[in-house]
């Protein structure tokens, strides 16, 4: 739909034909904003607080100590991993639930050191997520063997790839453009140079389709609260191929990751399968906010969300294009559907004030600096007419420069 | 009080005259039980379903992407951790909440191992927490450059740090027997040598009086889900000596831990503070349940606690020697009130099926292999009548072998 003539009627027309339109009934939104902050922090289902204080007043209240046993506690980490898996196109047992993205980063860079001993390149994008920069700043400075972290462009990973290159970690849906990457020619290239493939899915995972099996990626890691709607600081995710699994060993070797913790054995033995990347004792009540956010997509249409995330970025896209011209807006996001992930991103020099003169007025989306207004598009909760009335009032602040306000200058803590 | 002719009559007294006694009704205990297991996880908090509810229906919920500012969550790893310090003689800023305990474990040995290096040694204790020591293999094994793991009898510890220990890791309280260490001894057995100690608070913290910063330790970790009372896999915590806090360098360098996360630099730069050792995102859920429980411990005083559990065990131990001789138990935890902590264990060759039988009428505590019955003594909730009728039902277990049935045989999970 990269209609020139995009109208608020067209857009309420396409949300009465929504497939997905019952989904926004089942989160918890509040009636006065726009909420275009999905990929930062997903909203409250409306399933998470009953459940939450079932596993609170129950679980925890009535069953304490046995609840690991008799509530299957203890199986969390691979029971919310297999409903990741079906969002990311892994098997069941390929995918645990676990800390966060960051020490699970950590967790399977050192992991893929060890699988190519001798190469010593971990390849990267230029731009990729801080945190995945740290982390493989961290492991490099850490074994201070000659391990270098190699940035390159984005176009330019795949050819990058040389003998020499351990692994390539690249996150598939870039934070600040939303530009994505085609897993399988990337995957491919690092197979071709005999590298491991390590995909960061934070911004994949519930919001584009991802064939992790299918493009034969090695390793990969995820995010749970943002586009799986887990709650704040959510439990992360790692993924395995199963055909690797045992040959990981573990760099955080605590004692859920062992063979048999409960028999309390002085030396580490790693279990097989995927819990052996566990390390310490599983985040019940995050795991349970995860597990509750994952249901929505056991029966949302990976599909039919794609098709209605390319729909609202690019009825996003152009109505920015007809209607907001003329105020130095610059759009970051690829207009290619096969090169952009769930979200809009413009450049401006005022981005900071006007995305707070936004948020003032109930749009919510976020800053990333030094000069980017980010809008997620989460399908299950958002409506075609959302994009018109954001558009409208992006339009207006900008017309007006009703961003030029002392108050929206102040810088908070979190952007 | 180790009183020969303890009866039911002399310890409902002592309830009656406890200081302590209205703190029970701070916790949402079920009736019909008596729960010897707060060492492994600690019950409800009465306060904690209405906080949690409010986070979830309204910090997330209502305030969404907000919240990070508006409810100061980015500052939760802190603000309980400064809660924690008050715990363990530590000063504010001295102490996060984050990760889990192994993880911490991991993020301070090799921190430590940096700090002193040339030195090759980890110094820790037989018997330790298997994860203290699969931790601590992990890092060994990771950094493959000649460090030893080096594993003596607790008694031993203070006299075998020699000059290539880098870090003496003990647990202060053995998870097993509950024998407690002599922090100021160790702390300054291993500074003697020019070592670093690490101490695992892992049973103490909340449980018996801790003063990290009057012994001059370095370093520690600790348990959020025991003591603390924080709920089935809560975040863990980690202490450093404001004194060392900006010679650590992270192992695990996440963007939470860099000194501007929000400025998204390429380049890692470590906080100044408590803060570097930070990682991924703060479990704002697991947190905010922790931050309700701790809250407890800022009306409670620890030398009251600790009056209350030696009186707890000391009597627990008395009325088992008393009442259950003749059945082989062995009281494995020490009798001087200054070697124990908070808990008592006692050995058994049917240890399993002995605790099955407890379970089975209402008496919570757990096994520990290969023959360990324990019993957590929580002074916040625990009455001294419950010691005597715990015992009681110890007594008619054994002298019935009530435990000699195929059920209590059968091993479960998570023992």
């Amino acid at each position: 739909m990269t209609d020139q003539f995009i109208s608020r009627e067209s857009l309420a027309a396409a949300d009465a034909a929504d497939p997905l339109a019952a989904f926004r009934d089942q989160f918890d939104l509040p009636e006065d904003i726009l909420y275009f902050d999905g990929n930062s922090l997903g909203p409250l289902p409306r399933a998470t607080p009953a459940r939450m204080e079932q596993a609170i007043r129950q679980e925890w209240g009535r069953g304490l100590i046995g609840s690991w046993n008799s509530h299957d506690w203890i199986n969390l980490p691979t029971r919310v991993g297999d409903k990741i898996a079906l969002c990311i196109g892994a098997a069941p047992g390929e995918v645990a639930a676990a800390d966060s993205t960051s020490v699970n980063l950590f967790k399977l860079l050192a992991a893929a050191l060890r699988l190519r001993p001798g190469r010593k390149t971990i390849l990267t994008e230029d731009g990729n997520f801080p945190t995945d920069l740290y982390v493989a700043q961290g492991v490099r400075d850490l074994l201070d063997d000659g391990i270098e972290l190699r940035q390159v462009p984005g176009d330019a990973i795949a050819a990058s790839v040389d003998d020499d290159v351990a692994v390539v970690m690249v996150t598939h849906v870039n934070y600040q453009t939303g530009a994505m990457h085609d897993m399988a020619t990337i995957t491919q290239a690092a197979h071709d140079a005999g590298a491991l493939m390590l995909w960061d899915l934070a911004h994949s995972a519930g919001a584009v389709p991802v064939a992790l099996n299918l493009v034969d990626a090695d390793l990969a890691v995820g995010c749970g609260y943002k586009f799986l709607n887990g709650g704040p600081g959510a439990p992360a995710f790692l993924y395995v191929a199963a055909r690797l699994q045992n040959d990981i060993t573990p760099p955080l070797s605590g004692w859920m990751g062992h063979e048999a913790p409960f028999e309390f054995d002085d030396v580490y033995r790693p279990a097989l399968g995927i819990t052996r990347n566990l390390c310490g004792t599983p985040p019940v009540l995050g795991l349970t906010a995860l597990d509750s956010g994952l249901n929505l997509f056991l029966t949302a249409d990976i599909m039919e969300i794609r098709r209605k995330s390319l729909a609202l970025t690019d009825q996003f896209m152009t109505l920015v294009g007809n209607r907001c011209a003329g105020h130095g807006i610059v759009i970051a996001t690829p207009r290619a559907d096969t090169r952009r992930g769930s979200q809009v991103s413009l450049r401006h020099e005022n981005a900071y004030p006007i995305m707070q003169a936004l948020i003032a007025r109930g749009v919510i989306g976020d800053f990333r600096a030094p000069n980017i207004l980010r809008f997620g598009m989460a399908p299950l909760y958002l409506r075609h007419m959302d994009i018109w009335d954001a558009v409208e009032h992006l339009r207006d602040i900008l017309e007006n420069r009703a961003w030029d306000q002392p108050e929206f200058h102040t810088r908070a803590a979190v952007t």
